[in-house]
């Protein structure tokens, strides 16, 4: 018997049939002695609708009325998925945020949850009674207003509901079958991984791997919460329950402790991320407090700064500085430099949107050297450029020209042994 | 200074646009002076797709569920209009039903407000703010759950606001600009009445008029809430505020004491219901306890009979009972009877659905003998045949063939003086 969180993702209950299908999920976990609770997002297009009637009435708008609107599509489909379970002859009730309640913090519009209590809940769950709740959203109580965690929240609403309950797992269905060692789509030879260390896949998250919300991985990661990625459009009957047989964990991407992991690669996967930015700045003056100058302001616009390269001009007196940004983020980046030209002092600005960066992630990196010459080497062979570079412990990321994005994730996949046999 | 409830129904609030209209409307009143409470239902079509999913979902549902899932389309004009009256720079909050709290008892689905505490809310009015109130729900206490008050329960939701806040007026804003003296589309010379009772409309609500829910006008009769009809299809700013000129109570139809209404007619208005249904029980036993016998098992499978007619037939040992029902609780009431034949002993049961009951209604008929006279005379002189009749203090309605409905209504009108210059 096991307690586990389900967490269903807007293709997984975009229409009644689908919410249906969800319920049969659910009763294979109920029907094997498992107590859960499920955490449902809206239905597919729904939020979209309410975001575009908000901004239809008003382009600036009161983060806590737009969260009052957008709260409501959760709602709908965790009292269509308890009828549908009730149907099936299963105990069940809807609990919205506020209900439970899922505390959260004031940021409107991506608002962090601050506590949920989830004694009450537990009995509830040890009386036989599945718990399905609304994710994305909680209640700030100090006004006892709606309160929503942003696009993608409810990954993290099922961790942390997974954390309150003490849950054995929680399990985030999708509309993928797991975590691959690359995108299947530009690599056919991408394997699933059957597991991840919590750390891989927060670099994973972070570097455009859409299947898990970052924030949910690091919950995770922090409470040592296991969760798995599956998919939901996997005939509900031809998997095994949690706990149900041996197999269980062969299904999906489990996140775990790195531990858990027995044959761990040097390299888990590569990541590639489109929506990248490079600006360079010329001729900046090289002194002392330059680069405060320049970030300053950028920090203060909200632009995040990703990879920074900074190079000696001929002169030996000026410097180039390169950053790169989100591509959303280029104009307002660009904006901001213009008015602080007189302040930093350079000769211009130039800036380009056709670059991609490339990611090897793997946790093994810590114990091996020479990962990082591996791929610059391999990159060079192929006559790839690398614009920039940046590392973490477990994480090489270079910046490259977007047209040798599928060439450089490909080469890279082969390099490290992950194509499939 | 008035304080003032104003209600917008599903077509009021059916896009953006009209979202739009409707602040323009509050802005009116608040420019005027007046501390504003604004209910909104569902835009248009919103609750019929949330009553459909939850239908598609299952046929028979939890009506707890059903509460969770409809509720949620208030939520999102609530908001809307919200943002709305901020972007005209009226400082404005949303309300759900159970953040004021609006209680109600657990009968889910057609629930009763069994109490709203105002005074928080009326410090915010104080304050200048306007609230914006989702309509149609509350929250039951006990378990803390959803309750929905039944198709057109944000009248009752505005009423019972407006009782709460001591409001000076509680204004149903709708697709029409006010109650008529009959269903103009019957009768082209139907006059608006600038007033009508509580009694009255109370009368003309239950007999077919869909402008006010029943529920709503009994419970501004209970507390005497002086209740306006009026349109919010009309230009927000062609309308004078509340107080704010010797014209305003010329808008619309005030629904209020009789004692207000100084020339009060003998005959206020003319209703019609179409959707009756007339059941004759042919030679049954004319004995003591047997309409007990008819009738109980009809209540008790919750079938409203209305009219009563019973005639001893020829033989003098037997009678023929007539009464109607709501057509649509015809099927249910012919198997009821069918069941209890043995019972009741009778020869055979006959029903018709092609009748109308036509009603005249005025509260001055307490004072004035004839009206009944006159009413039987007129109809007979159009050979129209009366089926049955019952009366009230204020009331009097026949059943006649749907044939004559129409011209039943416009002789009626003509004959009450009703008909416009």
């Amino acid at each position: 018997m096991a307690v586990v969180v389900m967490k269903f993702g807007g293709t997984s209950v975009a229409n009644v049939e689908r919410i249906k299908n969800v319920a049969r999920h659910v009763k294979r976990e109920v029907d094997a002695g498992n107590q859960v609770a499920a955490v449902v997002s809206a239905m597919t297009g729904v939020t979209n609708q309410l975001v575009s009637w908000v901004r239809e009435t008003s382009v600036l708008h009161d983060a806590r009325e737009y969260d009052a609107v957008v709260a409501s599509g959760e709602m709908v489909t965790a009292g269509l998925l308890a009828i549908a379970l009730q149907s099936l002859g299963i105990q069940a009730r809807s609990w919205q945020g506020w209900q439970i309640p899922v505390i959260t913090d004031k940021s409107h519009g991506s608002a962090r949850i601050t506590g949920i209590d989830g004694e009450p809940l537990r009995q509830r769950l040890a009386a036989g009674e599945v718990a399905v709740v609304t994710g994305f959203q909680g209640i700030e109580p100090e006004n006892n207003r709606l309160a929503t965690l942003g696009r993608g929240g409810s990954d993290t609403s099922a961790v942390a509901l997974a954390i309150a309950l003490k849950a054995d797992i929680c399990d985030i269905y999708t509309d993928v079958d797991g975590v691959y060692t690359t995108d299947p789509r530009v690599v056919p030879k991408a394997r699933r991984l059957p597991k991840v260390s919590y750390e891989e896949m927060l670099e994973m998250a972070s570097l455009g791997s859409k299947v898990l919300q970052t924030r949910s991985v690091e919950l995770a990661m922090v409470h040592r919460m296991r969760t798995r990625v599956l998919s939901s459009f996997v005939a509900p009957d031809a998997m095994p329950a949690v706990g149900g047989s041996n197999s269980w964990e062969d299904i999906g991407t489990i996140v775990c402790d790195e531990d858990e992991i027995v044959e761990q690669q040097v390299v888990s996967g590569i990541a590639y991320a489109k929506d990248e930015a490079k600006v360079t700045i010329l001729k900046v003056a090289d002194k002392p407090g330059i680069a405060a100058r320049i970030f300053g302001p950028l920090a203060e616009a909200n632009v995040n700064v990703d990879m920074i390269v900074q190079n000696l001009s001929a002169d030996g007196r000026h410097t180039d500085m390169t950053f790169t940004v989100q591509a959303s983020e280029l104009p307002r980046t660009l904006e901001v430099l213009k008015g602080t030209k007189a302040d930093i002092g350079y000769f211009d600005v130039k800036s380009s949107a056709d670059v991609v960066k490339v990611s090897v992630i793997g946790v093994g990196m810590r114990s091996h050297a020479g990962v990082a010459a591996m791929m610059f080497k391999a990159l060079a062979d192929k006559g790839i450029n690398i614009l920039a570079i940046t590392t973490s412990e477990i994480k090489i990321s270079v910046l490259i020209d977007a047209v040798y994005a599928e060439l450089a994730v490909r080469t890279l996949h082969t390099l490290y042994g992950l194509d499939k046999d």
